[in-house]
């Protein structure tokens, strides 16, 4: 592993201390957390993130299983990458992305992303291509996790699947279209969905 | 372009229509916004999500300059991917991720990227490869947009730039221990991170 040290993270001296972690909000699904620290200098500080989970990841010693899924699907009967505009409340207009949504409670994995694909897009998974670990969405605001798969897909896409709050059209993309897509003036776009449509523009793989 | 739509995502019909964007907490850096808005069936209903801005992005019509800058370095003398392990408050462990900040106040992206680099690595920029449009961290939670910039970068790595409050070490990955990372049982990584070190450990590309 030459320059990566492969002991646990969690092994090595903290030159920070968390010394506590309150719930600073009381909404159903998002709040802010904030933790009390001290420095590197044994300075006491305050640091604030929000979270969906009560306790937040960093009351946990394990990494748990993810907030989310992030679905990378490919369609194998068309040759083309699959990828939804949807509208984001967040930003106030629409955002090309990946289907995703949160894993419910008590749902594997890939129960949850047979279901969100289903919803967002009709399509049906037929292959399982490969999966990331949960890994972090932007760890300087949120412990938010989420899983990256990579799978083959196959039908005809529906808007029959979505909420009155989901607001989404399925497109299929060539590598063409998808490195003209990332360069495009106006459109906005996911950064994990940019990172993939930019490999896949150049190379014509997803992974 | 054939599948997408080449008009300004504005432009289109909005399904959902937001009545009101409102401040709920009142900290300095990050804060809950509670958005109230009417579904695709004209039904009331409320979603809050976190954001650094005021207004946040929803407030505005355009695509703002990003909230940060995510650097993807790559040290041509050593011919090795940089990545950083830093310390995050938020999951109380530490993440494996890219040199990254928030963009300050009238700073340009260059100027960002250049002094991130500088403080949490000690490296320099020699080239700029590519950046990103800005681009969104979790549009589900936040408005939070960064722009990613690939830059190639020479000197030795050193913490005498870290803060009080930052606990970063830098590694310069080649691509086998790049995919060994990807797969390591207990690492915790940045999603963007994971995205570009697959990449790079299947192909010894960076994009």
């Amino acid at each position: 592993m030459g320059g990566i040290p492969s002991k646990a993270p969690g092994a090595w001296k903290m030159a920070m201390k968390i010394q506590s972690v309150q719930k600073v909000t009381d909404y159903p699904y998002l709040n802010l957390f904030e933790t009390r620290y001290s420095d590197a200098e044994g300075r006491d500080r305050v640091w604030r993130f929000a979270s969906r989970n009560d306790p937040p990841q960093c009351g946990t010693d394990i990494r748990k299983s993810p907030d989310a899924v992030v679905i990378v699907p490919f369609h194998a009967g068309k040759n083309r990458l699959v990828i939804i505009r949807e509208f984001r409340l967040s930003i106030g207009d629409y955002q090309y992305g990946f289907p995703a949504g949160l894993v419910e409670k008590g749902e594997a994995v890939a129960a949850s992303v047979s279901r969100e694909l289903r919803e967002e897009t009709g399509l049906t998974v037929t292959r399982w291509i490969k999966e990331s670990p949960p890994v972090y969405s932007s760890a300087g605001m949120t412990d938010e996790s989420v899983t990256l798969v990579y799978v083959e897909c196959a039908g005809e896409p529906s808007r029959l699947g979505n909420t009155a709050s989901e607001d989404i059209e399925t497109f299929l993309v060539t590598p063409d279209e998808a490195a003209a897509l990332c360069n495009a003036e106006r459109a906005k776009l996911d950064v994990k969905t940019w990172l993939v449509l930019s490999v896949y523009g150049a190379t014509g793989k997803i992974c």
